[in-house]
């Protein structure tokens, strides 16, 4: 492994071998009228795709357009209801409690974060949660619109279970992500600082990558079928916490993932557990949660005064010397590979994995939308 | 190992051998002497005691008593000042800056935190962030301070620099800890679940008791001195974060790290980084940063529906299957051991290692403070 990659994908994994590339906009053009063949209002589609699209750009390619399938998929059941409305159950002076109406996460959960952040704006701090929700793509998108209007933002969302507690033989938990940005300038001109992390050991697409490539995955990734810790990618079945076995603090990543399904589960009146369903569960919505704050960050400090010491803190963190075999690297801040994969997908086009690009030609047939990504393509990567 | 023991010390490590128990009132008669001792107002040296206490109770006996002659050290350089006020710098409607002048930690944090909480009683919510402080204890008392007004709570610190950043090989961070706890009832009848974590792998108090007993310790740990992965622990020199290396995800303890630096560093206008200075840094004030949520559960939910979700949650948690090795402990939920600790702490006496009576032995004479200890052992553990 190169680098510092986005857990869920990069170009040194396999897969990606012959992988066309398409500039920005005809892709999420492309995309909105694929969603708008399952359903999603034009007015929303378009905004739905840009933030499918972002997670392609920054190399989160499991949360981008590969994602298409799965949501056509789950509105053509019913599960997801394009028409929903996102209802606002209560509301204090920096606190909104929102309903989505089982419709789609990525329609939804920008309109509950940019009321958070409204709300922000105004006194300093909101605290929002989202129940009866759907997927909402990548948990850091959320955060980074916070950023973008010069707060700082956090973002959480529980989903469909696939990690076991420490100790357990079954899952309890999805992989229960946690996003934090702050901007690092007050006028946007450099990247934002953004965490944006599952709370499991790796991304499930970790253990799809090693069966692809025929190798052993670490120890601590993932257990089999019994709960047993396992070295091969094709007995792996459920992921493990961040942290691994209980050893090396894997009930850390535990503490942290069952936080987050607390904030986005009980708290936000979602299912928690096992009760959040995925592709494979009953047919029956989701009823995924989320949770967003965002915060000014002059009700703490100056602007200029946090702007220095950021810088300063950022600054030392890159030119922490180097450990042996990771000179070229060197070190590195949260965020870092992903606006690096941005720049790099906004100059060259955005890569899309082969396989990808046929789910979509079969998508695009089955909802009678225009299939011309052929003629696109601006580099083979 | 057995069990699932807090990260610092547990009854199963070495250097138990022969521990005697003390009548917790009279153990916290002692502490608040000596704190008064070292110049701590009367008023405040009592709940700093019981603040200290606490972490003995729960079986966190590196933040406990074993730390009064660590902080009697810097009250006699007068690096920590007794008589600080905690200033206010910024009050928002839901949002507050404090200065701690410097002053004791297991003094102002409280404050702190009980303001954050009286805000948090009266609007929803509440973001407070405390510069110029102090190490304050256990993260996991500020949290707990929380829940026991009924509110979900969260508390992180920086702290003295001991964790190497992912792929670096100087320790550009503390083992910063975040802390989350929330009332499991509407009554307090119940523990409350409570997270408390360091986003270290483990506590450098593991590796010292590896060292006592001659152990490897598990990759993952630890760095040597040029910040190569290291099973030695006399090799050992600098803890790596949560996740372990890379390829466990290492990085994603990293970045958690460093958030909790950007919120009590940066935005808390403390210092951060290898800024903050621990015991054997250069002799200037620690400038240690904290940040205190609190936020009330029935802003976004009715109070009894929460509580019976989240009961229902924990319920399922502790009911997992087993993993093979693991049917005698089954699966916990965060903070389990420590309230077990506790509950048998209280009942059986508080233990204290003989290596930390004898240190409080010396700082008593030091102090002019009468040790009748010895009298008050109530069992040998």
């Amino acid at each position: 492994m190169t680098g510092w990659a986005p857990s869920t994908g990069n170009m040194t994994d396999d897969g990606w071998s012959g992988a066309p590339r398409f500039p920005l906009p005809r892709l999420t053009e492309f995309a909105a009228a694929l969603l708008v063949g399952m359903g999603v209002p034009a007015e929303d589609a378009g905004p739905a795709a840009d933030l499918l699209l972002l997670a392609d750009l920054r190399g989160v390619d499991s949360h981008g357009v590969a994602r298409l399938p799965f949501y056509a998929a789950r509105f053509r059941r019913g599960l997801i209801r394009a028409d929903a409305e996102l209802r606002v159950l209560r509301e204090g002076p920096v606190t909104l409690a929102f309903d989505a109406g089982d419709g789609f996460g990525l329609t939804q959960a920008p309109r509950a974060m940019e009321r958070c952040i409204a709300k922000a704006e105004e006194t300093g701090l909101c605290l929002a949660t989202v129940g009866h929700s759907n997927h909402f793509g990548i948990a850091g998108a959320y955060a980074l619109m916070a950023a973008r209007h010069g707060l700082g933002g956090m973002a959480m969302t529980n989903a469909s279970t696939l990690v076991v507690p420490t100790f357990g033989a079954q899952p309890m938990l999805g992989t229960n992500p946690i996003a934090v940005a702050v901007p690092t300038s007050p006028d946007g001109a450099t990247p934002p600082l953004v965490l944006d992390m599952s709370t499991s050991a790796v991304a499930w697409g970790k253990i799809e990558v090693a069966r692809r490539a025929g190798s052993q995955i670490p120890l601590g990734w993932a257990v089999d079928e019994a709960g047993v810790p396992t070295t091969d990618p094709f007995a792996a079945r459920w992921l493990t916490p961040l942290g691994g076995p209980r050893e090396t603090s894997g009930h850390k990543g535990y503490g942290l993932g069952l936080i987050v399904d607390l904030l986005c589960g009980p708290l936000a009146g979602a299912a928690w557990g096992a009760h959040v369903l995925g592709s494979r569960g009953p047919n029956r919505p989701a009823n995924v949660g989320h949770a967003f704050m965002a915060w000014r960050i002059d009700a703490f400090r100056d602007l200029d005064e946090f702007f220095a010491d950021l810088g300063a803190m950022l600054a030392e963190l890159r030119a922490t010397p180097p450990a042996p075999g990771h000179e070229a690297t060197g070190v590195l801040v949260p965020g870092d590979p992903e606006a690096r994969a941005e720049a790099v997908n906004r100059r060259l086009g955005v890569p899309v994995r082969p396989p990808v690009v046929e789910e979509l030609r079969t998508l695009a047939s089955e909802l009678g939308v225009p299939f011309d990504l052929d003629a696109d393509p601006i580099g083979i990567s």
